[in-house]
């Protein structure tokens, strides 16, 4: 028998309640012992709920129970979370996450602590929600050496970006009806800027490099600037606009990463993963393209992924599981001028290949502008060609 | 320091040795220690090896020997397979396989030695090649009641059917080229009849349920009398024809499971898979949908998995990892009048609503023939209205 407990009983925390009493024989199975809840914390009332004796609002009462083992941290946010899953593993208990900010923030120094102590610390619902990534990232491809993440990581872009595509709404409209079906925040800035994608790509690039990439390195652009010329330009190219958290593992030893719209053929595998969905496409060495997809978000979903965490971290109690990565001193962030892509472009000006040179022509969709794609071009070079060009509607990469 | 063994010294094989070579230092990092390799298993000669030294042709050398840890079984085939693995766990030696037909034959057997041994019996390349599906199965979806498994499982016929889809060639033509490009057999029965797929589908149901699936209990229809005229109907349908291993987990505890090809929207995440590529779609009562896409053959991405598995093997040396099932006196297998599906139908016959009831009308592709859509039928009910209505030219479920 573990003994285990809950902190914070939002979506996600009472998800993990739900699946623990709903599936409480197939976790028995899966663990090889029974799971039982012994405290949930949270500062709210829940008075009315049919074990409200589990509910304590000091997280000591947690911590100083030597009988629990393990600790799902589903609070959200950097603090008190910090600080709260520092003292449990300090305490030798494991702690498993769906909490990405802190993940990305203070992964590093957590995973040191839990290597000291002994103890899991484990953040499969860190991305993906529900989608096994972190795991098979971590063993199933442990024979290869990864060369490439790309992923749509942001289930509420997606959702925009899909109904655009779609139903050729604005993204105004798209952004509205997100909201209105609770898909996005009424303040949408963490999704639509890209900041959510980037802690997700800076925890997936951390865990197949071992070492941290820290995610204000990684260049992030978001979706707000994407118009419906432009996805129907993209279709005219048999191709789709989707936001990809992209992380490419140089053969210099470090690892270019951004958070950008891109255009993908239709073929791609990433291209058909449409609504609230999430993908991870991987490109290790030896097993070529594999691909995870499912429900990025959502209250059983996500809870399924920090349960199977409960789960391993409790077979892995006499013997912690290897998953993690090391901060190191080494700065491992490529500059972005380390990978070139070829570039989407709209513009009014005349004269595109006296200055890109040779680019792909593409029929015009709107009046009095020209569409072009170009060859592989650094961030620099872009930069440099699309000033002097000037009058630059959109300028979108690539996938290739 | 882990010494390993390989037996069989094939395509797969020598995928496992190169890369235990080219990526020993990844091993060393994923394993938390080396894998040394001590001896190669083959009955053939290859003194032009630049490590003939390693090779044996006596499996009593592996066995005897104390020093290794974990061998891969990488010869195919039932015997001498079976025998060899089943003495070398007796041994207290973990093996891990990429043979699927072993591991659906006497997977039971095998494992519950391996229990008794405290060892580990694995079996990820199994299934689906290089993509990781079994570990993710039994240990990322472990909070989840499995409802449904829905795979492409086999590269050969999807690579068939793709070329009918894409390309209008025939079945005999997309064979042909199958075969000339090194992806069918000269013999091509194993694949193109399903018992490949049949074999796989066994796994997945078996591992889901914890329980034995008799792999001969499984109904299986290969791609042999899809012709193009039905994939044109299909695409007519916004829909494609893919050969899927199908298991659906009924709440009456036993499991309905089929081979054969299935009519899918064309906005199916398996509708997408295209060329040799498999995917798997697995149905948690929690997570939802979540599918695993990649390479489901080939040297290198079926050696990826299967050394996945020896450096899992090394991890778990001194406590086993639970993986696997039981064998039950239960007969676990649902009949096949427990589940209905819709079907599209082709016949010459009129008076297809006297018979089959409320029809969806297709529009007819071929002069003289009549196209249309069942209610969900029992495959009894199917096959007696069939009989009844006479002249049916094909017919294919429906995938709901």
């Amino acid at each position: 028998m573990a003994k285990v407990a809950i902190m914070g009983y939002g979506t996600v925390g009472s998800g993990v309640y739900d699946i623990i009493k709903m599936n409480s024989a197939k976790l028995s199975e899966s663990a090889g012992e029974a799971l039982e809840l012994k405290y949930i914390l949270d500062i709210r009332d829940f008075d009315d709920h049919p074990e409200k004796h589990l509910f304590t609002k000091d997280v000591n009462d947690i911590i100083n129970d030597d009988e629990i083992s393990v600790v799902a941290e589903v609070m959200g946010g950097l603090h008190p979370a910090y600080e709260f899953t520092k003292q449990l593993l300090m305490s030798g208990k494991s702690v498993v996450t769906s909490n990405k900010e802190l993940v990305a923030t203070y992964g590093s120094e957590l995973l040191a602590i839990a290597e000291e102590k002994n103890v899991n610390y484990m953040f499969e619902a860190s991305v993906g929600g529900g989608i096994p990534v972190i795991r098979p990232l971590n063993r199933c491809l442990g024979a290869n050496n990864v060369k490439r993440i790309a992923g749509i990581l942001n289930g509420t872009t997606n959702y925009i970006l899909y109904q655009m595509i779609k139903n050729k709404k604005s993204f105004e409209t798209a952004l509205a009806d997100a909201q209105a079906n609770g898909y996005a925040e009424r303040n949408p800035a963490a999704d639509v800027e890209g900041h959510d994608a980037c802690r997700k790509i800076a925890i997936l690039s951390s865990l197949a490099s071992g070492k941290e990439l820290d995610y204000n390195k990684i260049s992030t652009e978001g979706i707000t600037n994407i118009s419906l010329e432009d996805v129907n330009y993209a279709d005219s190219l048999d191709s789709v606009i989707k936001l990809i958290g992209y992380a490419e593992f140089l053969d210099n030893g470090k690892i270019y990463a951004h958070v950008a719209p891109m255009m993908l053929q239709k073929s791609n595998m990433l291209a058909g993963i449409n609504d609230v969905f999430n993908g991870v496409l991987i490109t290790g060495d030896c097993v070529g393209d594999v691909m995870f997809y499912g429900p990025g978000a959502g209250k059983l979903p996500t809870a399924s992924a920090v349960v199977a965490d409960m789960i391993d971290s409790a077979i892995h109690r006499s013997r912690r599981a290897i998953i993690g990565w090391k901060k190191t001193d080494e700065d491992i962030a490529a500059s972005t001028d380390d990978k070139k892509f070829r570039y989407f472009v709209r513009t009014t000006s005349g004269g595109v290949s006296d200055i890109f040179g040779n680019v792909t022509a593409v029929e015009s969709l709107v009046e009095g502008e020209n569409a072009f794609i170009t060859e592989a071009l650094t961030a620099s070079e872009m930069a440099q060609k699309s000033q002097k060009l000037g009058n630059i509607i959109s300028s979108i990469r690539v996938f290739d």
